[in-house]
C-alpha cells in the first residue's frame, strides 16, 4: 500500500523496480546530442510502412519489444501494458499492441503519458498485477498532419513552436526479482488552463500546469529541487522551461540549476532546426529511456524528479477558439531504494 | 493488496465501496425503457452550450457533479478522477474536469472506459488513493460529426449501426466510511482484431474481445454465469450480443438466459430508431449508474459481472482501410462484501 504524503502525493511502500527500458529513434533523433545513447535509429522514418500512422505504431512496438527483452521477460509474462499516445483515439498504441495478447490499459495524457502511466503502474504493481509495461511513443509527421498542417503544404513554423519527436519509450517494471532503478513515488496533477490559445506554444500552455504539480509535490514531500540530482520536465521546451521559472519563483521554489528539460536535451538547438525544443510523447518517453534511467542504472544519477506535461487540446477545440489545458504528473526515480529520501 | 487469480483476474483484498453514483442523458434517453431511473434528463441536447463538443463536456461535467454529491463529498475530498471518452485527445474528459483542481488520470478505452476506469480506481483505492472518481461520457452529434457523416448530410444508417448515446455515468468509490455496492475485482482484456472493417458494425468488431475477456474471468475465477444474477456486456447491440453468444457457446460457455448488454437496455429497439441498440461510452456507463448499481444497492442484484467492450477504431484508421481492434475490460460488482463467492 502506498502511503500517501501531503495532499496529492504518494511513496509506494515497495517501490517497484524498472526491470527494462528502451527508446527507439529516427534520423533526427539520431543526431542529435543523446543519438548514441538509443537502443535503435531507424534513419527511415517511414520505418517501412506505407503510412505515417502505420511507422508510428511499428516504432511502438519496436520499443515495447526491445524493453520486454532487456527485462529478460517475454510478453507472456506482462499483466499488462499502460499506453498511449497523441493519435486520435490513440490508434498508434493500439494498432502496437493489438498482436501482443497482452491487457491493454489505455491511458491519454498527451506527452505526459510516459508519468501518468508510471504513476498508475506503480499502483498496479505494488498492488499484485506485475509486471506491467508503460510505453508511448509519437512520429513527427502524424502530429503534423493531425494538429498543424500537411508537411507537403511547407507551413512555416513560429519561434515558439516545438518539434514532435518521431520517437518511443518504453519501461517494463514490477514484480518479483530484477534489478534497476526504482520508483519512489509520485505526484498527479490537475488540469490547469490559464487561457493559452496559441497552438504554436505548448511550452507556455503546460507551464502552470508544471508549475502547479512540482510545487505540490516539493510541498507534499518536505523536498526541495536541491535534494535531487535533477528535476527533469518533459516537454516545456525553451520557452515554456522559463515560464516554469518565473511561476515556481514567485511561489518561492528554487529549479533554476536544478531543471532542465527533456525537450532541450533530445535536439541540439543550435544545430537542429528545431526552434524551441522538442515535443511529443516520446520526447519525454526515449529521453528517460536513452538516458536517464541508464545514468540512474550506472549511479551517475541516484535521485531524479520526472515532470512530464500534456497539452490537452485537440484540433476541433483549437478551431472551436477553446484555450488549452495542461496536466502534468511526477514521478520521482532513484538509483535504489537505498537512494529514498524518506526511509 | 489484490490476489491475482488465475492468469489475468484481481480480487481485491479490500473491496472498495461504491459511495455514489449518477447518470445523465438528453430526450431520447429519456423516452427510453430506464428513463426514469436517470439522475437527470435534459431535452435539450445542447445543454445550452454553442457546440456538441461543448455540450458533452457540460454533460460530463454535470454527472461527476452528481456523483460527487450523491457521495456526501466534494471535489476537495476526491484524490483523483480518471475519465475518458470518444473524442479526439479526450477533450470532453479534459474540458469536463479543467476547473475542478483535482488530479487528472486520462484513460482512453473507447466504450470500455468506465470498466477500464473502475479496474484502474480498485488498485488506486486499494492502494490508498481514495476516494477517486470514474467518469465518461458521450454525445450522439459529437460522434456523429467525428467517427461518420455531419448531421446536415441526413446519410442513412445501415441496420449494424448503433446509437450514440447522449449520456454520461459517473462513480465514487473508495476511502473510509460510505456504504453502498462494492467492487469485488476483475479482469483486464487484451486487444482483440478478426479483422472486421465496417465501421457501422461495432458490435461484430468488439464481441471477440467480449468473448475473450469474459472467457478468462470465468476461467480464472472459476465461476460460471449462472453464478451471477447478470452478465452485462456494453455496449455490442442486438449484432454483438449474438456473436458473443457464438463465440462463447463454442468454448462451453453458456451466457444466454444469464446475459443482456448495455445497448439493448438504454433504448427501446421496437419504438426507438436505434438500429442494433446503443452505443457510446456514455451508454453502459449511464445503464450501470442509473439502473444496475440502484439495483445491486437494492439488494435486487446480489452480484454481477459488468464487462464494457471499445473498439478502438479512429476515422484515419478506418479511411487507411485499417480492420477495427476491440478489448473489453471486465468487473465484478456485489450488492455487499457478503455477496462475494469468494469470502
Amino acid at each position: 500500500m502506498a502511503t500517501p504524503i501531503g495532499g496529492r502525493s504518494y511513496l509506494f511502500a515497495r517501490p517497484p523496480v524498472l526491470r527494462g527500458w528502451a527508446a527507439v529513434g529516427s534520423k533526427r533523433e539520431g543526431e542529435g546530442p543523446l543519438g548514441g545513447e538509443f537502443d535503435a535509429i531507424e534513419p527511415d522514418s517511414t520505418f517501412g510502412q506505407k503510412s505515417w500512422e502505420r511507422a508510428e505504431s511499428f516504432l511502438h512496438h519496436k520499443v515495447l519489444e526491445l524493453a520486454v527483452a532487456k527485462a529478460g521477460l517475454s510478453y507472456a509474462d506482462l499483466r499488462a501494458i499502460l499506453a498511449g499516445d497523441l493519435l486520435d483515439q490513440c490508434t498508434g498504441s493500439t494498432f502496437a499492441v493489438r498482436e501482443l495478447d497482452v491487457p491493454y490499459l489505455g491511458i491519454y495524457g498527451a506527452c505526459s503519458t510516459m508519468a501518468e502511466g508510471l504513476f498508475l503502474a506503480g499502483f498496479l504493481t505494488e498492488g499484485g498485477m506485475a509486471p506491467v509495461a508503460v510505453s508511448t511513443a509519437s512520429h513527427f509527421c502524424t502530429a503534423e498532419r493531425q494538429y498543424r498542417f500537411p508537411l507537403e503544404y511547407g507551413g512555416q513554423r513560429t519561434p515558439t513552436s516545438q518539434w514532435t519527436a518521431t520517437g518511443g519509450g518504453a519501461v517494463v517494471l514490477g514484480g518479483e526479482g530484477g534489478s534497476g532503478p526504482v520508483l519512489l513515488g509520485g505526484t498527479a496533477g490537475a488540469v490547469e488552463d490559464l487561457g493559452i490559445k496559441d497552438a504554436a506554444n505548448m511550452g507556455a500552455a503546460m507551464a502552470p500546469a508544471a508549475a502547479a504539480t512540482l510545487g505540490r509535490f516539493f510541498a507534499d514531500t518536505g523536498t526541495v529541487p536541491a535534494d535531487y540530482d535533477l528535476v527533469v520536465t518533459g516537454d516545456l521546451g525553451a520557452v515554456g522551461s522559463e515560464l516554469l521559472y518565473a511561476l515556481t519563483e514567485r511561489e518561492g521554489l528554487q529549479l533554476r540549476g536544478h531543471h532542465t528539460d527533456c525537450g532541450l536535451l533530445l535536439y541540439d538547438r543550435e544545430r537542429q532546426d528545431v526552434h524551441a525544443g522538442g515535443s511529443g510523447c516520446g520526447c519525454c518517453a526515449s529521453v528517460l529511456c536513452a538516458h536517464l534511467l541508464p545514468a540512474l542504472a550506472a549511479g551517475e544519477l541516484r535521485r531524479i524528479v520526472f515532470a512530464a506535461t500534456g497539452a490537452l487540446l485537440s484540433p476541433t477545440s483549437s478551431q472551436q477558439g477553446e484555450s488549452i489545458p495542461g496536466v502534468c504528473h511526477a514521478v520521482c526515480l532513484a538509483a535504489g531504494e537505498e537512494d529514498s529520501l524518506w526511509k
